[in-house]
């Protein structure tokens, strides 16, 4: 059914093809943007059917080779290559695949344009290139607004790709008010609360600090808490009483980003949620939804990692720190202070 | 069977006792150091006694109660908090414990002091604090010369402990030679060999690569060791000819790190290792003993991450690495340069 090889000429970082192209490849694989009777294919699309012997490529009247045509969009276009890997990966999935904003759109299983709106947002990140926070939070804000996902496809350095899925999330938790606790004191590094019974009961109603004998070892952000509730009372080591920016003070000297989170511990207590440390899994804190008391203790929902508003991620440590929460059955969440806080979740996608 | 409860001293960072000590806490439990007819407490040990009430300790003709003991220990004793709560962990567990270098010496169960070597060296880490990869290395090696073995007891924020071993491990693994393979380019971050033959030779000998239609894509450490071998040519997008040192100097502008992670790569290789990308892992490199092919591709035995020997760990990120290698069934291994390479090997223990 199908007549010539239709032949573009390399213009700029578009390809750009005759009226015959439209029936042959757009219309039959949603290859490339019509501009009206003709057609131009983005760089990437173009490689992807030269490679498969669909297209002809000339620039300046000399036909180009797969291997010319691939050096020579390299050359023409930062990120290419990877873009290429991404492209070329998600069409062998069957999907119908467009260049668009922030790289492609991808569309749902069955859908092409002109039937249905994309699913996917599709941003192409490599490996090895630092990610700001921002360069998420933005893609993200901008998939929420036109209703679709954002997909991150990350490509490592042996053109693998790991794909993501990156979204606001809500969190909520549904524990009740916390009891008092009486007087705690700073030690070096840590707070200890004396009073055995008090100790008992903050222990059991919002599974605060860690019983270490008949006392309770309280970490910094959950007595700087506890404080500004006014629920406990606090003193140094020399008897002399804390207040909550004194508390503060001698917190941020342990710990240099405490303000930050003691910001996010803050929100997610105020949430109604109940907020543990995460060492265990090498974020900032584990969450539950909700603790009946420390023999009832269920699975905790969320990992929970505070990062600043200009935060830089590198790809390999969001990698680890995903593949880590997904492994203990665990969604993987950043919090970051934006008119209050937000938070934001990343999981993987296996399309 | 007991007489009076022994009182003692605290003097120092010591609590001195007198005789009767000796057959009540030492002969009984193996608590404290002998010095002749008396015996010597360490804080760490007379908490934990007083806790328990099975001493009296005063300081200048006054007694001290727990709180006020805790509080002068802390006060004292740099670390005593956390070494306080590793030691009552490991007591509790049935361990006899002696304090020695460089925190305490762990007897095997069902041994003891005067019996039995110890077993463990422990070594207690703050979950806050920075770690030299240097002030693991050197217990690592004073364990290895005494044929201990390196206990890490590394307590969070709320007093959670996590145990792991810390030892040097030696790899090799049990591939032959390298087939050759052609002209390989240099394009944007990656290179691609495109003669179609030897790319299937070098992904079935070795693993090289990963295939991209007809393709073969190769790392920058890949192709840097494939080119100090002489199995691969190389040049840039222009045809330039490119040799060793003008791809290091490349590398080194798209990975700041490439010196050192060849470095690691080419010791890997060279002990006869398939090595590949870590990425999904969060690592610089999984590591595999051998690999038949393509097709038969086993599971990876090693997690390899590259760290200069002036790197400083993060406890968290650690932790994060040493839990994900195991929730993958791997070891994770960090690399560093020194005499060549050296690796050690981190790994969870449960007491």
């Amino acid at each position: 059914m199908s007549g010539e090889i239709p032949a573009g000429k390399l213009q700029g970082e578009r390809v750009r093809f005759g009226p015959d192209a439209l029936s042959e490849l757009y219309e039959q694989g949603y290859f490339g943007r019509p501009r009206g009777k003709a057609l131009d294919l983005s760089l990437v699309e173009a490689a992807y059917l030269l490679d498969r012997s669909r297209i002809k490529v000339s620039q300046q009247g000399k036909e180009l080779d797969f291997r010319a045509f691939f050096q020579a969009s390299s050359a023409l276009e930062k990120g290419f290559e990877f873009r290429y890997v991404v492209y070329k990966d998600l069409r062998e999935r069957g999907y119908y695949v467009q260049p668009g904003r922030p790289d492609f759109r991808v569309y749902p299983r069955g859908g092409h344009p002109g039937k249905t709106p994309a699913e996917f947002y599709v941003l192409v990140i490599s490996e090895r290139m630092p990610l700001p926070l921002q360069s998420l939070v933005e893609p993200v804000r901008m998939a929420g607004q036109m209703r679709k996902r954002l997909m991150l496809a990350i490509v490592d350095e042996e053109s693998d790709i790991t794909f993501y899925e990156a979204r606001d999330k809500t969190l909520s938790g549904k524990m009740g008010q916390e009891p008092s606790g009486g007087l705690a004191t700073l030690l070096e590094d840590r707070v200890v609360l004396w009073d055995p019974e008090a100790s008992v009961r903050l222990h059991e109603h919002g599974f605060y600090g860690k019983a270490i004998g008949e006392q309770l070892q309280l970490s910094l952000v959950e007595s700087a808490y506890l404080l500004e509730k006014g629920l406990i009372e606090m003193a140094d080591r020399s008897g002399e009483a804390l207040d909550l920016e004194g508390l503060k003070e001698k917190a941020r000297e342990i710990e240099s980003d405490f303000d930050l989170k003691y910001r996010i511990y803050r929100d997610l207590r105020e949430k109604r949620l109940v907020v543990k440390t995460g060492f265990k899994f090498g974020t900032h804190f584990r969450v539950y939804k909700q603790v009946g008391g420390p023999d009832r203790v269920p699975h905790s929902e969320y990992l929970v990692h505070t990062v600043s508003s200009d935060y830089v991620f590198m790809p390999p440590v969001l990698s680890r720190a995903v593949r880590l929460a997904h492994s203990v059955r665990k969604e993987m969440v950043f919090a970051y202070p934006e008119d209050g806080v937000r938070y934001l979740e990343i999981k993987r996608l296996r399309p």
